[in-house]
């Protein structure tokens, strides 16, 4: 794991959460992207070398707005920078956390993706990332 | 805010989080300290230019063995990095967040620390980090 890639935060509402973190950081998000397998719009600030992701729910069946129901808005998940998710996946269920996902899908803001799974983590959910070379 | 300095992470047991923590990080925790006064031992790694803190609660009065009842474990918070914690702490008082502390005060590993209640920053408990020029 090289850095903190970023930190995602769920929110009820996008408008009112850009006002709060863009008067919190001093500075403005840099983009907006929908996910749409996810159900999430995000919304992404720009601190050192890591982010701030901010997590709307797209539906009802999101999986953030069941977060949201369950435990209300917070810190959602870290996401650590690799060089190779799949490598550190391999590497991770060799020592035996357990994966979500098994191999790296498209995320957000040009990345592929790995979740793996709190119950193995201390109750962390982990997100690995990757630059994906095919991003636009 | 310059960078994320460090993500506290809530957990019941040091030998365990940190067995499973080197593992998942692929490095060692850099220092462990305790802060009196806030009831907590702390365990460092550092990952790019920010850190994973985790925090055991060192007594039943710990607000770290409050929030592990009430909550679990997992992340319990997010400290930002600025040159400067008290000029962040009056703008912030000024745009309307709720301060923990009016002033910055010792933290765990040579920080000057002052934290933003939860209820005015979306769910999320923030802390704000300065070097402190006299720690050792």
């Amino acid at each position: 794991m090289e850095k903190i890639e970023h930190i995602g935060i769920a929110v009820n509402s996008v408008e009112e959460a850009e006002k709060l973190f863009t008067a919190l950081l001093g500075k403005s998000p840099y983009k907006q992207e929908i996910v749409e397998k996810d159900g999430v719009l995000t919304s992404f600030y720009q601190i050192g070398e890591s982010k701030i992701e901010l997590l709307i729910a797209t539906s009802p069946e999101s999986p953030i707005r069941k977060y949201l129901d369950n435990k209300g808005p917070g810190i959602h998940h870290i996401a650590f920078g690799t060089s190779n998710v799949q490598a550190e996946l391999d590497r991770l269920a060799g020592e035996g956390f357990q994966l979500i996902d098994k191999a790296p899908r498209p995320g957000a803001d040009g990345k592929r993706v790995a979740f793996l799974h709190p119950k193995s983590t201390g109750g962390v959910l982990v997100e690995l990332c990757e630059d994906d070379p095919n991003a636009q």
